[in-house]
């Protein structure tokens, strides 16, 4: 991967430049996009003029941000005044809204290069889209920032952005083998989205966590968060590795589903921090962590009825409007959805306060949580996106939550994944670049 | 104004009919509609035939809902498949989404027919559009919604959306004269709406109290709340007036801009209520009501600083587009709230809340609230849509705020506010329709 945050650190000396970062960039796209399809637009021109006047104050001290100059991709649910909007869905083909989301127009302010859309797949649900997993070409990149994680482990591109409501961020970043986080709900401005579900929040999948960051921080630094929502504290504080003292281990629903290779790896990695000097509890040593364990191990099946209540209006008027262009899989979603009452949909949100409630307590007891990213490594095949369950208790706990690239098994990437708290995204990243020391299988 | 649920009485014996109610409401768009300029767009093509469907639903007691054949107006910064969208600002000029939003989805649904698109002001903000006041054209309609409140006065139509951040639904009825709910922030779903602030609301604008909760009813039952938050309250229970065992009454920051004619008709409506055996509590008499008054006191000026951040990403890229479209009021919206920080938002936020538990803590202490829904009636002139200081506690707080058309003063209407508590949308319109028959002057 092409970390922008480290090239930057010779950007002042001249001995690198956001020209030569963005030409080697373009260079991977030109040799792997044809067979990674990790774009469904690309905007160069104008790119090699931006990066010169990047590296023009570069060079003064006078760059607008951390991530002046780079080259950063766009998931296609978020609109672009440049390029196409089309939310992975035939309906909006070509269909463009001729402004940026908050996201980008943020991420201009600070001089990054939008150099393209990133594939997502159908209204970010469920049904594949084209893009294939750089590590192997026959097997997913996970969905549905498809194209985000692709661009990032191909080397493509530094950043990219991604939204997440069960499992879109962490799920592909770990099949892919990328950085990601997404950060807690509503801390990172959708405007301009097509996603408005209640679970969903716009995140980082990149070649670091110093990436994942910088690109956070600028985006909430000028465009703050949603509507009603603390924004990202983002203008203090900067990312350094923390050594956590005691951490959580969260089985999930998921554990049974994993990998005996997976499970190995997290207990591996749990046995090493334990060997470091971290306390680490789990269920059977922690009563609240047990609550926890029980508070979600429902989580899947909940996010799905949320989301389903929440997509039945959009979806509704696609239908109503042409039901050849919704795939089976979520006029399928629709189908189920219909059967939620109003009522129904509030004692669901009962349950999800009770559940972040019961998150919210192990705050001050651990400095976070660990589990896996996924089951295991991507499965073979482009039909399907692969399996949310370790992704949804952090998406319905509407936490932060970061894929560490640490784990491999036969030449596949896998992750593990950092839970922080709710409104403590630094925090949680801090703790994540110091587990990552001290976790990584050696 | 025209009643669609009395006259719904006599559909079934055929002494009344949706077509006779529709022609009669055509007959007065076609005499006031030059004059008054309630809409953007009419939608007649059709209208009749959906009547005539509607009449023999009705004839055989199979009818959709309470609304079924209702004439209604959509506001114009909601989505509709078959008219354009046009936010009532120039960059949107003919624009159309060929969707429904999620609430008009609903309507159609429920058999309501969508007769046109209501003037809304530029982006449902301050600056006002070409509406006029039905009660007298030389004066404001008020805003935001100013077409579907002239619509409604005039007898046009029974009922049309509105929405509310600041003071958009119950000033222009209060202006208009005609009934008007803003419910539960959140408890409406606003989808496929241009607005996305975190005080805004959906509501209706309507002939009657009954007209009013039919059309809300009908909404939230087929498409529920925004997501993440509870729907309105709406599968069991009906609209009775119910009479209110105590009330508080809420000067509010407003008090001193009153009118004195005003302040008198409030105090002589306070007092029949008081005759009445309602036991009235004021600031000097109720220690909580003191905290509320207190709490609100500022409620207009941190109303525009929230909305002021919030609306900054939008307005920033229609700018970024072509500047000499927007007004010089928004443009200069966006320059002062430059200034808020993702942190001055965080803390307005804190105080927001805080001001909502102020408020709740009255709950079971008093049936609602009652205030002026104006600082007296609609002003002379065209250019400003008029003071919100009455109608800012309410949004700010994010509680139902009804207005009921009470009193006149040279020949222009003005209202009494009910305010009632947050997810308790039918028992705030119960207790209005109860306070009606009690404080309106003899």
């Amino acid at each position: 991967m092409r970390s922008f945050a480290a090239a930057s650190r010779r950007f002042a000396d001249g001995t690198s430049s956001p020209v030569a970062f963005l030409e080697a960039c373009l260079a991977v796209i030109e040799e792997l996009e044809p067979s990674v399809r990790a774009f469904e637009a690309l905007h160069v021109d104008g790119a090699l003029e931006l990066a010169r006047a990047a590296e023009t104050r570069w060079r003064k001290g006078e760059q607008l941000s951390s991530i002046d100059g780079m080259p950063i991709g766009i998931k296609d649910i978020i609109e672009t005044r440049d390029m196409p909007t089309q939310n992975g869905s035939p309906y909006f083909e070509g269909h463009s809204t001729g402004r940026d989301a908050a996201s980008v127009q943020a991420l201009r302010g600070a001089g990054a290069i939008v150099l393209g859309k990133t594939v997502t797949t159908e209204f970010a649900g469920p049904f594949a889209s084209k893009t294939r997993n750089p590590r192997n070409l026959e097997h997913t990149p996970g969905g549905s920032s498809s194209g985000s994680a692709a661009a990032v482990a191909a080397g493509m591109l530094p950043a990219a952005l991604g939204t997440q409501v069960v499992g879109s961020i962490v799920r592909p970043a770990s099949y892919c083998g990328t950085f990601a986080i997404k950060p807690t709900v509503g801390a990172v401005n959708r405007g301009g989205s097509h996603d408005g579900l209640s679970q969903s929040a716009h995140g980082v999948l990149a070649a670091s966590l110093e990436d994942a960051w910088n690109v956070l921080r600028e985006i909430a630094r000028r465009v703050g968060g949603d509507p009603g929502h603390r924004p990202l504290a983002a203008t203090s504080g900067t990312l350094s590795g923390n050594r956590p003292r005691r951490l959580g281990v969260l089985r999930t629903g998921g554990y049974a589903a994993a990998e005996d290779y997976a499970r190995r790896d997290l207990e591996s990695s749990t046995d090493r921090l334990a060997a470091a000097g971290v306390e680490v509890v789990t269920a059977e040593s922690s009563p609240a962590l047990a609550r926890l364990e029980e508070a979600v191990a429902d989580a899947q099946r909940l996010s799905l009825e949320i989301v389903g209540y929440e997509m039945l209006w959009p979806l509704r008027s696609y239908l109503d409007r042409d039901a050849s262009k919704l795939s089976p899989l979520l006029r399928e979603r629709v189908l189920k959805a219909e059967a939620t009452t109003p009522e129904d949909y509030a004692e669901l949100l009962d349950q999800r306060d009770a559940a972040r409630a019961t998150h919210d307590a192990l705050r001050g007891d651990v400095d976070a949580i660990v589990t896996l990213s996924a089951t295991g490594t991507a499965p073979v095949g482009l039909d399907s996106t692969g399996n949310t369950v370790f992704n949804t208790p952090a998406s319905y706990l509407g936490i932060p939550a970061i894929n560490l690239p640490l784990f491999e098994h036969e030449g596949l990437p896998f992750g593990l994944q950092v839970l922080g708290f709710a409104g403590a995204d630094l925090e949680a990243l801090s703790v994540a670049a110091g587990i990552k020391e001290m976790a990584a299988p050696r």
